[in-house]
């Protein structure tokens, strides 16, 4: 193993945490407050960064083990550092407390133990923000945004990082891909900034929703999240920009590129419409005698839908009061959760599509074993090790999951706060069911359990694999 | 598709099912009860399966797809017809209701809609667990020990109806297989119901706790099941034979064949006491201050670990007032089941530990991409085809899960209910958490919803395939 590049990796991004830090700092002086807190961890984490950089690696060789174990350490790190002014400033006391927000930013996952939101520091709200933001398009189009590595490099934590997997490459040089990511990132950002003004938030609660919307991550500058806002423009126009920050990236470099016929013949665009507007219909017909208006109804299940599948995790009313079968597709959501390539987690939908289709193939071929297995997606064959890696990849999914929902069990929560608030870890969603339900957050869980749920969260934004080589005995890496 | 093939099958089993209705009836007449039901039923069953038996296919050639809709045409038939004697002789008034009691005995559910057991007449309640060990071994392995068919059409039936993916045929003829099966599972009925006796139950009560254990049903003759008997010796001595049942039958074979040292080394056979042990170790720590005393303690641990994990679903306590953690073990056991080749139910252990196994292979070669993959089981190389099957198995499981519980959550019973009701019924469990925790049942839920889990039952205890099949639009088969 190639430590000393590992740890190279894990510097740089403490520099360029450090860097970051300004703008929570610029926030929180224009607010008049002193944010003497971000100053200590800029310092620190600047510090720690230099030293870890001083170290040069003997060789460039790196192997994919490598590639994986810095991602994994990048994330660890930086919501470990992020961690320290939440916990200096006094806005959450426990530093474990801490770390399970932060690693929860990062992750995009959005799931809180702050009770008073509104009582935190301004600054510490928008770093809180912001970690979505900056966890959204991942630490590593960042990290290749800012230092200019080889393509074997790249390509290694790449594989790590893009969410989902990825059928076309967007183009040939991982550099390229980030630059053109991070434009359409930018773009919606500003985008959504606006239309948020317009609907009537201020600049800080617009740019902070923005950034929670981006990453799909969900925290809210207010205790009763979106619905503090009371306005349906607001909501509608949240839900829709989820609808773009669920879709594959890919998408938007084809219209750039001026293919937009490629661009909607998508299959996992079309299933992913079909499932926005069946869910949302289902929803519909059970809380029509809820809200009374149509308006209403098809408002609230649309932006419901739209906050679990994305897996932003927004909330504007309790869902745990609806009826139970809405609840069950809500898990359902949960499961799947945005596309690949997008920011959302879960699953993710050209997962579930070959999955689905592997199995419909498979039960064919049961039927007339002498046909040839194939699974198409968007016309083209898709190779059996995909198939084989899907099908593995759930597997892993469903295995944290359970071992995930046992660990949480055993603060005594019930069932279904133990599984939904272990679904919502690994999918990055937020909220769950019961007792994690959108009114309800993680606080009441003991310290062990947030950090099993925090490790998850990072199993689930880094597609499982490189947190689970990381854990793993050396050995089994031989 | 060979139609008269398959109604012929489906008449025969009728007709077998009308014979086996004797013994009910005798069980009636011992009691002083006039079975009229059952000779009206065992009369309508003969003339239907004669009518049936009547079409002679006009060709000999069957395919994949005529055996599996074939298998899954005889359990239906025979739950339909065994449904009709409860509801003429008024023990269970709801045809859907009967339906889903005698489907869950047939695929040795156990999931009760009847509320009080102990007012069941006796020929009905001898019936009752009865279905459960003709279901427990598979109308197939009946229907073989009667049929003379040629090899070729019996793997066919084989291939839907033997549970778990058999690594190691018995014997090359499934003929053979079918009697060895048969004589083995009768020396443990035999056996079993002596011990009963001699643990205080009447002949009666030991009998039909037997046909539950046999079949890991869990099908009881009182209201508060096993717990009923207050005796540790019936409780130990249920969990021990349910050990048995659980196992794979295979290691029975070669223990007859002498081959007691190879028999030993199975790996299914390892794990299976590893989980059984440390499931009951951490369960026991969970409960001793319930239950005071270490005998208590453990016994109340190793008899709910077995019936869970064999899928019986015996009841003697209360799990659900137990430590939330404790009931999240008992979850992940109701999916794992029993071992391949046994009459347990659940995803079944082999394909867990080759899921695990597969997973581990895949992290490894993500680590160093140019290793062979090779899982082993038994220290041979498991094809790829076969676990692809698994995968795909275990996608259709979560898949079938998570509709049913989508389907159940429309009666309105909270995620816990419905989630671990579907479980239950897919993994042919009986009990489940929450409104279907042992001290319920499943009499509050809707027709439809009995109906939708009835299928789901099939579908577990059919290994999913041949239930799709038949379910499935017919140009999914060309």
């Amino acid at each position: 193993m190639n430590r000393k590049f590992i740890w190279r990796m894990v510097g740089l991004s403490l520099l360029v945490e450090s860097a970051l830090l300004i703008l929570p700092i610029i926030a929180g002086l224009c607010f008049g407050e002193r944010p003497i807190a971000f100053l200590i961890t800029m310092a620190a984490s600047a510090l720690a960064g230099f030293l870890l950089t001083r170290l040069r690696p003997e060789t460039d060789t790196i192997y994919a083990r490598d590639g994986f174990v810095a991602v994994s350490l990048v994330w660890l790190a930086m919501s470990a550092f992020g961690a320290l002014p939440f916990v200096i400033a006094g806005d959450i006391p426990s530093y474990v407390d801490a770390f399970f927000e932060t690693m929860s930013g990062f992750t995009t996952t959005g799931a809180s133990i702050v009770n008073n939101i509104e009582g935190l520091s301004k600054a510490g709200l928008f770093w809180r923000s912001f970690t979505h933001w900056i966890g959204g398009m991942g630490v590593l189009v960042f990290m290749m945004a800012v230092l200019p590595m080889s393509g074997e490099h790249s390509m290694h934590i790449m594989r790590a990082e893009v969410p989902g997997p990825v059928v076309g490459k967007l183009v040939p040089r991982a550099g390229d891909t980030a630059k053109i990511l991070y434009y359409i990132y930018g773009a919606l950002t500003v985008a959504e900034t606006i239309v948020l003004m317009i609907g009537g938030m201020s600049f800080y609660d617009a740019l902070l929703h923005t950034f929670a919307t981006a990453g799909t991550g969900g925290f809210s500058t207010r205790n009763s999240s979106v619905g503090a806002f009371n306005s349906p423009f607001i909501e509608i126009a949240i839900a829709c920009f989820l609808v773009l920050y669920g879709m594959n990236f890919n998408l938007y470099y084809l219209i750039i590129r001026g293919k937009i016929k490629e661009a909607l013949k998508s299959e996992e665009f079309h299933w992913y419409l079909l499932i926005i507007v069946s869910a949302t219909a289902f929803i519909s017909a059970g809380i029509y005698n809820i809200y009374g208006s149509i308006e209403a109804t098809v408002r609230n299940a649309f932006f419901n839908v739209m906050t679990i599948m994305s897996t932003a995790g927004f909330c504007t009313v309790d869902f745990t009061t609806w009826p139970q079968y809405t609840q069950a597709i809500i898990v359902i959501l949960m499961f799947i959760g945005g596309c690949a390539g997008s920011t959302g987690g879960g699953i993710k939908l050209s997962r579930v599509m070959l999955l689905v289709k592997n199995a419909g193939t498979d039960v064919r071929k049961m039927i007339s074993p002498r046909r040839v297995k194939r699974v198409r997606m968007d016309g083209k064959c898709v190779p059996d090790a995909v198939l084989t890696t899907v099908s593995t990849f759930f597997f892993l999914y469903l295995f944290i999951l359970l071992a995930c929902t046992l660990v949480v069990s055993f603060d005594g929560a019930d069932f279904t706060t133990s599984f939904t608030a272990a679904l919502s870890c690994i999918s990055n969603v937020g909220p769950g069911l019961a007792k994690v339900g959108p009114t309800y957050n993680y606080f009441g869980f003991s310290a062990f359990s947030k950090i099993v749920m925090s490790i998850t969260m990072l199993a689930g934004r880094l597609e499982i694999y490189p947190v689970l080589i990381l854990l793993l005995p050396k050995k089994a890496g031989r």
